[in-house]
């Protein structure tokens, strides 16, 4: 237990004299021809790909195995010159460090660009204007193929003006002028998901805690709610759909209402909210599923599959809206015919709703 | 309540006829020369900055005037093939998907290299080496100043052979390399602070669960307890310190054992854990701080602040990190007489804590 020996947090705490980090030389196109045993300019030709040029496929061969050999890399912005645009697809975010959803936007949207030979710039400008408009003219200057702008939270944006000399998509953001492509995740189709796993373990009487604040998934979430209840023929209540503050806090304090409403199941605006009523209910003596089903929404990392018991909840498809955008922008998506793409919210099934005994 | 009406993220499905985004046609170079009444020539010399060329003043201003209205954009990739170098640091990360902790080290890094007039190349590898590989290449390609190579959870890394054709500088891992520049957590510092926070509230029998994997954290603040203690004059008592894995699984299974301890205080690994014994404790029918103060580690977002009670904890530096990395890459840190440079974790205090009753 004692780990004093194991130092291991300082490994270079022994005497070593410091010096700075050693840089290995590049090799340079010189180096390259003379290995291969052809002028510089051959050397050139074949980086460049000029398929036209009268250069045998054998000396091609002893080219591309000296670049191999060598380790030589190629300037990219020289090929980048000539060929007008770059390998680049910009990745505009207004918030990386407020949440942990954006990272999943930046990873989709990567793993899609790599696919596709491009590689991500991004920039986080945690919506300050000012930093937008340095980031979109930065990767103008470096000749991106095109930008996503992508916001934290689904909502409307405004479109700025500087992106409009680029390609660009707009992600889990969208605009209302005509023509501006956009993917968003499908509330309404996330609202309906979640309910579902209510009714189809028997529950009739559900409640939904809403969130106080406007948004897109305020609106389709509650819609998918409505959808679900009438599709098994249920009628509408408004009673039924409380409103909250959408974290924690928010669904702690809905629980004397929510319990006045005697229903057995609940669907929460978003995870962090369930989160909080599951300590509500514990205080309260009840016990999930048994005396309340709960559902989610977001599938929040660290939260949702951690929860005593594990949530039910419909994931958020970050990951899928970063790379959707990708496929968007370099048109291998087919346009939608109107309106922004809306990406489906998959159920994720955990311990939190269980069959309704009955009554 | 209903919403139906007000169809917020469906803006665009009025029957506007679809048109591809409209893209403005960029300025060029020669539009800028025609406003100001110069050449081509003397355009591209004012743009790049060269002191030297005879250019009066007065048609330089006439020049930049004529850049401004136009809104112009220079060729960012032909400036950086006259200089040699681009105004990018690029950034290596493994895991900017399955962790909350990557962003605020993105975001750390971003802020202070926009500071100092750079853009972040940012590469997710997932720890996939054949995609590490291709994002360093690509990094050289574009010329990067430099690299910083970070690691999510803060370990001993083996250095890449491509990261040394550049300058680098490893973030929350280390190599034991002597020269190889590093920022890190101090963990043992973290250990101390979080331990001195039950200290100072009175309790003198303090428990620590800490984690089951090995690795520098587990080692350093094992380390930073027993010196709080000693510092006290509180014999180390290696029965106090438990084991379990870092999740809240991991720290609701804890329960019956640090129940057995006669304690009333206990400092665990992380958050995560925290979150899971302050489950086991309740149904315990123990209370949070009355009957056991509870501190962590990490102040995870969405977590930390967000339990009941809230928790006090101690915070990974991760923007702090990605800031230090920026300043160390260029130069503008002190170096370190040997090893990595560590990194302060500040202390959060809330509500888990109070001071101890007499008994």
């Amino acid at each position: 237990m004692d780990s004093q020996e194991n130092n291991s947090d300082t490994p270079a705490d022994a005497a070593v004299p410091l010096r700075q980090t050693q840089r290995a030389q590049p090799v340079t196109l010189r180096q390259v021809a003379e290995a291969a045993g052809v002028s510089t300019a051959t050397v050139s030709l074949v980086v460049n790909k000029k398929k036209a040029a009268r250069i045998s496929d054998e000396t091609r061969k002893r080219v591309r195995d000296a670049i191999r050999d060598l380790g030589y890399r190629p300037n990219a912005m020289a090929q980048t010159l000539v060929s007008g645009s770059s390998r680049f697809i910009g990745l505009v975010a207004d918030a990386i460090a407020t949440t942990p959803f954006a990272g999943q936007i930046i990873h989709g949207a990567q793993d899609e660009a790599w696919k596709h030979g491009y590689a991500l710039l991004i920039a986080n400008t945690e919506g300050n204007r000012e930093l937008e408009t340095d980031a979109i003219a930065m990767m103008l200057e470096y000749k991106v193929r095109g930008i996503l702008y992508s916001t934290w939270f689904h909502r409307a944006t405004e479109i700025p003006n500087s992106l409009r000399e680029s390609d660009f998509v707009l992600v889990n953001c969208f605009s209302t002028e005509p023509g501006a492509r956009a993917v968003v995740p499908d509330e309404t189709q996330g609202g309906r998901s979640a309910t579902e796993v209510l009714l189809k373990h028997g529950h009739r009487r559900i409640a939904f805690i809403n969130a106080t604040i406007p948004a897109p998934a305020k609106d389709g979430r509650l819609r998918g709610y409505r959808e679900a209840l009438e599709a098994e023929g249920i009628p509408f209540d408004e009673s039924l759909v409380l409103e909250a503050y959408p974290d924690q806090e928010g669904g702690y304090g809905a629980t004397e209402e929510l319990l006045k409403r005697n229903v057995t199941a609940v669907y929460c605006y978003n995870d962090r909210m369930a989160m909080g009523l599951y300590d509500g209910l514990r205080e309260h003596g009840l016990s999930i599923p048994d005396d309340m089903a709960v559902v989610g929404f977001d599938n929040q990392e660290v939260i949702a599959a951690h929860l005593r018991p594990p949530l039910s909840t419909v994931s958020l498809p970050h990951y899928e809206l970063g790379a959707a955008g990708v496929r968007t922008l370099l048109g291998l998506e087919e346009p939608q015919a109107s309106g922004p793409a809306k990406i489906n919210c998959p159920t994720v099934e955990r311990d939190s709703v269980r069959v309704l005994a009955p009554a």
